[in-house]
């Protein structure tokens, strides 16, 4: 674990002044009860506010289910854990045996949590603008590349609005099998719709992931695929 | 409908220098292409982020699980709604045809949108210092009633850490009838758990509640209630 900060406030463009701020948004529970929890609670609000604040302006005209899966694909921990690995913050994190063993510092929750703790440690080190300008400095280039009128809706949203417009009850989903333990969960889904002889099936690592692909299937199945 | 704001202004401790920004945020769907659903996006991040902040600062002993539980009672749609009513917003509402003839400016969903759209014109009005005087102004009541080691988990949280703790499979929820259209709906759902015989029932107007409403039973089943 790197003490030495100077690479990272090169990637943050921001020098700490004070620096326990900074220590305790890499600390992870597992290591300590001066933790990042708190400041991740508070990093997440600011990232999700100075986030939908850029797509406002930015998209003068897009709708607000655009700007909502906009800021979703911004803000997800999955795009949040990219930008923690370029900037190499794994390295920084203090983790606890258990965590450490377990090559906590790699995984994706973990990272992005750390990373939000990182931006909410910067507000309170300094101000609302100079956070608003460290967080959109990580998130400029995916910024850059977004057009909210192309991200699709989740097959979830398009097959309860298919069904709704048609006046049709909605979908139920039902979990059917969970294999193995977190985080390497195996979910098994239906997806059922009135009208429909036989659910749709769908598998995924997360719940979520399982009924975006039953619904997926399903959408099929009703378009006569 | 009112379009004399003055009595809204004294409420709101604000006055608009721009009052298209509040028209705005008082114009729903249904009334107009113009509508508030851009500025309830700004608002909702706002609110999220200034309630946030609040209860860091306030609660500095709070846990991170504290903080999260305290800001959902403070901006869920039922406290929106609450204040909005207090606030007579509904007076000002611009409504199309059909939500006007049934009673849409005493709908909880549409009074807590305008108020959060309401949130974002102040801000777009003048900056965030001034919005945060106007939505700590009208959270204060409910800021200063709230205590975070006492705000209960959920029965759905304390039934999966319960079980959990055991080592034992996550509860399944199954939504088993939907009864109605939206948003007079019943939903009546089970959920099962792995050593448990029967299933545990639960119905409400919602999933979300029939799912508390099952864990709830649950809970006292396996605490042999």
């Amino acid at each position: 674990m790197k003490t030495d900060y100077s690479a990272l406030y090169k990637v943050l463009n921001y020098l700490f002044r004070q620096e326990t701020y900074l220590t305790m948004a890499l600390t992870h529970r597992s290591a300590s009860s001066q933790n990042n929890e708190r400041l991740e609670f508070l990093g997440d609000s600011l990232l999700n506010y100075i986030a939908a604040e850029a797509l406002f302006e930015r998209f003068p005209t897009a709708s607000e289910g655009e700007l909502t899966r906009s800021r979703a694909t911004l803000v997800r921990e999955e795009t949040l854990a990219e930008i923690a690995q370029q900037m190499n913050l794994g390295d920084y994190l203090q983790l606890g045996g258990g965590e450490l063993k377990s090559g906590g510092w790699r995984r994706p929750s973990i990272l992005a949590d750390a990373l939000e703790a990182v931006f909410g440690a910067v507000y309170l080190d300094s101000d609302m603008n100079t956070c608003r300008q460290v967080v959109l400095r990580l998130l400029q280039t995916r910024l850059d590349n977004l057009s909210p009128h192309k991200i699709n809706k989740d097959p979830k949203t398009c097959l309860q609005e298919y069904l709704q417009a048609q006046q049709r009850p909605l979908p139920i989903y039902r979990v059917l099998t969970i294999q193995g333990d977190p985080p390497t969960q195996h979910f098994e889904v239906e997806c059922m719709i009135d009208g429909l002889a036989v659910p749709a099936y769908g598998t995924g690592d997360s719940r979520r992931r399982a009924e975006q692909a039953a619904a997926h299937k399903a959408l099929n199945i009703l378009h006569g695929n």
